[in-house]
């Protein structure tokens, strides 16, 4: 599996833009399916689909600053869009199945974080039925306009078609963001048929429904509106988007490197090292402290190239190396360089568009770490530049073990490691529970919150770290080898399950969010419905859809 | 399956009550097992041990006035509790464990209860190792006292040895009660010996570790001291419990009917029709409004015996119906005696024990609704009493249907059904999310549940139900029959799997809790985990505990 692509490659999208405002439409080829074995009919999609939506909210993003308000539509008549494929789900292994639904989730939530913090305000322009996961897309804009032509229709039928939850946020939107009363929610998710018109307004699961013959002048003056409301840089403004060219990778059996970030794989252990290399590293240009330099690098900025890279090289772990159930991750160059990349978000996030868009977008990248069903362990050894953003790699982590001192055996040379707090650490990069990785450490714990916050930009040792509760453990070299060897050990030997649950639990405390609730509650009861007969088993609603024979299930409630 | 017992049919439990002080001892009996298969040993439990344990905290709210602590402790020595049985789970069939899960979790959120709104504060005594779900009973005890005796513990090994989760509470109350940093939480729930001593302190998963030699007097000072700060009634003030006698049922296969609720099954709909008869029905005693009348009727008192009568049920019918699908629920009986309930709470459970443990009692009942894993329908029809605290069963419900009028087909006289808003549905009995029914119901709309306060005390028809979002639909009598029954045969044709995870991502939105976590997070996990090769295949973890052979795992991470 990849993730690359580009527009000029789109199979499934086009996308064009008007002045300010962006038009997404949705064009499923029948014959485009990322494998063999489902016709992509009436506009569903599969990962390869979603692949080419998510490489275009990056691109509207970072290419195009004066883009302020973006209409998702489709180019079909009478069909917005008929969710995920049932074929593709009924003949989808389960893990697949799993990770599949994480990535559009992502996606979605990707698309409400351009429209909260890019200033690039999705509608969804609902000009034909949306099922489904057509209308979970749907409710991950701002805005949900329906045609009105008397036929086209909003609908959740996953409950009753498919056995299975409207899981990409579809039951979680419905009453955390649209503040659908629970019982209206449920006759809603109950109906396969949906509603529309005046109805479909008044349980607000359509801000608006537009007759057909004002279609396309309301769709602009609602997107014109919104854009009006946008921060961004006004089309006239000259600011001018950097492209995203393909990213570097060398791809061999045993792991892929990157210009900045590398893994390798260990299949007997079942682990993955990734290392990623900090701005000091070849090929990065350093960090350049003007906006001017900045924008001329463009993609070869080092914390947008390196957040690239990470980005898909998470992706790709997740999707084409599900044995590899630990990732270690560890950081190699100069600790002053990565802090480099602090002092540029902290100097022109607020002002510069193009340095906005990185920081939220190494805050997705991260985020997508929180979600990822590995076991994630930082190794803070001496070489390293875990500092400010790039600490926040290692506070992701389900476990963070620095070296206390050198390693005595002479080979290393130089400093003991050392990890830098900043105001990186204090909540430029929120999880999706809405608060830093540092407040959910110590959640409830706000002196220690506090007292952390003066520590900030002091270098510290193995010893204090471990004072100070930032790492699980600081063994020396004495112990260092053997304590890794025995943690990963144990770890590979746990039920791959049972850490996935533990895991999703424990990264999770204080404050929830619609995101958190989405990834945690309502994924959660979608991989065990999933799994389970009434869906999936020979008899189940998936596998019968469509086949005329309707699914029999087992009755009893769980 | 029967929750009926008593102390003196306990065969797993003491009780022993010194002055302020109550004393819970776990004594297994190891061939008490509810059903043949398995030994109980080294205190591990099942659900009649949970039963057991729940009985006791029932009637230390009701029967002991005087109890101001309550210290669970072991009569075995060196071992606290092992948790639930394991080859009870290995043997149990899937609902069965979710089932047994569910209602030990409700337990161990009562005993918090009992600690937050009865001044009846929970101490554990670990006096050996507390294993699995024995720490986790711990962990709902408001203080965790360890012994030091250099070989007592308290661990988590559900992940390590048995490949699922510490799923009644522990992983949630590890990181949001006790606040454990999760680098922690995630090595002490990978160690399957546990941790004890200064560590176990400092990482907060025990309060206090007492020397063996201080064990006895250090306990009495603690739960001294946790009594001398219970609001209760003082062990001298005289105050004298209520006995809670066996309730009155009969069964047979079509039904259940109790003094007060009546429940008739229809198992070719896989239904139950449940009835709720309010104070003005025979054997009442009505509803009196002085507290003297209150404690001498004592369990005869229709709020308190409505209430055991319901709880009753819901553990009957989760337990020992599971086809049976879809509950309506129905009341019968006179408003205005159903607002006496109202007043006499309103009136009096700020300072009558018993009234402010009814209040709890009924509140409690309520949230195991919540948490049923049952589609559930209120029908609000002509001669019913859905007023303040009894309206809330509606509220529970996950769709309201009223009768808008009188069914023309004259069988019928007097009034229309009319609701009643009270007080009661206003903050009275919180849901698990610590918000009131109508709150969650109108979820980020507060003007409209200002608006509702408005509405309090007014008799609302169906109509005006309607109109204030207080019901899903109210037909008039021409479209009620063919309406609800559409409504039934629609639901019985869903996959029951789905219509779990729906209603459980419905009934649940805006804050979260420690509880909403449990049920929501942690159980929806659970549920996965359980179904999964990995834990009850047949070389799955909780098979393979014991046999001296190790798991196989299939180790692709999901």
């Amino acid at each position: 599996m990849s993730f690359d692509t580009s527009p000029e490659h789109y199979r499934h999208w086009t996308l064009d833009i008007d002045g300010e405002i962006a038009y997404l439409r949705l064009d499923v080829d029948e014959n485009g399916g990322l494998v063999p074995g489902y016709e992509l009919k009436m506009n569903s999609y599969d990962l390869g689909v979603d692949i080419e939506l998510y490489d275009a909210t990056q691109r509207l993003r970072f290419s195009h600053p004066a883009v302020r308000a973006v209409v998702i539509t489709s180019a079909k008549d009478r069909n917005f869009c008929a969710g995920a494929n049932i074929r593709m789900l009924a003949q989808s292994s389960h893990p697949w199945k799993v990770n599949f639904c994480k990535f559009t989730n992502e996606t979605r939530n990707g698309i409400e974080d351009a429209t909260a913090h890019s200033g690039q305000t999705y509608l969804a322009a609902v000009n034909g039925t949306a099922a489904g996961g057509g209308y979970e897309l749907a409710l991950a804009c701002e805005q949900i306009l329906l045609i009105d032509d008397n036929s086209s229709t909003v609908a959740l039928p996953e409950v009753p078609l498919l056995g299975v939850l409207p899981g990409t946020g579809g039951l979680t939107r419905i009453i955390d963001k649209r503040r659908v009363r629970k019982d209206r929610a449920d006759v809603f998710a109950t109906k396969s048929e949906g509603l529309r018109g005046r109805q479909a307004v008044e349980w607000r699961l359509v801000d608006e429904v537009i007759p057909k013959r004002l279609w396309q002048e309301k769709i602009a003056e609602r997107a014109a509106a919104a854009a009006a409301r946008s921060p961004r840089p006004a089309a006239d403004s000259g600011a001018s988007g950097i492209e995203l060219p393909p990213l570097q990778r060398t791809e061999t059996d045993d792991g892929i490197d990157y210009r900045h970030v590398r893994a390798r794989f260990d299949r007997d252990q079942g682990l993955v090292e990734i290392t990623v290399f900090g701005p000091s590293g070849p090929g990065t240009n350093g960090v350049p402290d003007t906006v001017e330099r900045i924008h001329e690098l463009g993609a070869e900025f080092w914390p947008l190239a390196m957040t690239r890279e990470l980005d898909d090289l998470i992706l790709r772990l997740r999707a084409n190396e599900l044995e590899l159930g630990t990732w270690l991750i560890r950081t190699t160059g100069d600790v002053e360089d990565a802090m480099a990349f602090e002092r540029v978000i902290a100097q022109f996030s607020g002002t510069d568009w193009l340095v906005n868009e990185i920081r939220h977008y190494f805050k997705r990248v991260l985020k997508r770490l929180d979600v990822t069903s590995r076991s994630l362990v930082a190794l803070i050894e001496p070489g390293s530049c875990f500092a400010g953003a790039l600490l926040e790699l290692a506070l992701a982590c389900d476990r963070q073990y620095m070296l206390d001192g050198l390693m005595e055996d002479g080979a290393e040379e130089g400093e003991p490691a050392q990890i830098v707090l900043s105001d990186s650490n204090f909540g430029t990069f929120p999880m999706s529970n809405g608060i830093s990785r540092l407040a959910s450490r110590f959640w409830g714990d706000e002196e220690t919150v506090a007292k952390l916050r003066q520590e900030a930009g002091r270098r510290l040792d193995g010893a204090e770290a471990l004072e100070l509760g930032l790492v699980t453990d600081a063994p020396d070299d004495i112990d260092w080898d053997d304590e890794i060897r025995i943690m990963l050990e144990e770890r590979a030997s746990l039920s791959p399950d049972a850490l996935t649950g533990m895991e999703a639990n424990h990264r999770f405390v204080g404050p929830e969010t619609m995101e958190t609730r989405i990834f945690g509650r309502l994924s959660a009861w979608q991989n065990w419905i999933f799994v389970r007969p009434n869906a999936s088993g020979e008899e189940g609603a998936l596998r019968r859809f469509g086949t005329g024979r309707r699914a029999e299930f087992d009755r009893r409630r769980v």
